[in-house]
């Protein structure tokens, strides 16, 4: 095998490692001697390719974060059904949720955390914003709907939900969703 | 000094630190030399008052959360909008920030946490619904909304703020979500 392949495969194993530890132990569980345990990589290859485990949880957080990039197509209320379920969907994976969790204790106190939490909220701002505008131009939305307004309403409940009373999202709870925004956000007819 | 007023007085500086280390380190910080560090208090005294350092944090965490049992008097419209700002300055607040985050933390994985977490949002779920339906009874808000559905309205919006784009809540926040859940809610006229 080459360097670069064996490279690969213990960074698989790592990056696996570091998802599987977050979900069972939390952001305190991250520490070389637990990473080696759970990946079956040596103390010293993680030590010499991932000196920073700080810098290594970002990268891994930051892979899962962008990992999915469904586009939401359709008319606007088509799509901002798809976009509910997708953001269920994700929300309900522990290890998601874990990372996230993660992510948001972690950005009280750490730049480097902080980035990745808010280019990842960028992310499902900015898709969310142009369903909303898509909806406007569509005449399917009020037209003085503020998009941040509409953001803040399609991701705050499920946030709640996952993060608060922690139980899973129900699909019957993404049409329901769907059903209230669609009500307050048509056009006075 | 008598022992009685010495275990008080140690146990004031232990508290003070967890909620000192908590802000600073976050729950990775809770550790006994911390703790010691911070509070003044020797380790020994520590390692024997509070062998469990997750029952302390469970303990200093449970008298935080419930410290506050503000009343909202008056009719429902504006007992929602002192709710409303009591609940924005409770969350701005970053020690009450930094517990609940180590809470939804801990409760992921600790029975222990996701009893306190659970108790405390109880509380401020009940509180909620106590003026839901009494904007109910005095025909202030539709008859046909749903106490948990109002709830969820109530709280996830601010929680979104402070958790995921971490920034204070503003007067005139609170201000607009009050204005925004009195329309939705008032009865059809």
């Amino acid at each position: 095998m080459t360097t670069d392949a064996r490279y690969e495969r213990s960074k698989a194993a790592v990056f696996e490692a570091v998802r599987t530890v977050i979900v069972a132990d939390g952001i305190a569980g991250l520490t070389a001697d637990r990473l080696a345990e759970a990946s079956g990589v040596s103390r010293s290859t993680i030590y010499r390719n991932w000196p920073d485990l700080a810098a290594l949880t970002c990268e891994v957080f930051d892979e899962l974060m962008h990992r999915d990039s469904s586009k939401f197509g359709g008319d606007a209320v088509t799509a901002l059904r798809d976009y509910l379920a997708d953001y269920a969907r994700r929300l309900n994976d522990p290890t998601y949720c874990a990372v996230l969790i993660a992510l948001i204790e972690g950005s009280m106190r750490d730049e480097a955390f902080a980035d990745v939490h808010s280019r990842s909220f960028s992310q499902t701002r900015s898709r969310a914003a142009v369903i909303i505008r898509r909806g406007q131009s569509e005449g399917a939305f009020r037209a003085d709907l503020d998009a941040k307004q509409g953001v803040e309403e399609i991701v705050s409940p499920f946030l709640y939900r996952r993060l608060v009373t922690q139980s899973q999202i129900t699909s019957r709870q993404v049409e329901h969703l769907h059903q209230r925004l669609i009500g307050a956000w048509s056009p006075p007819s």
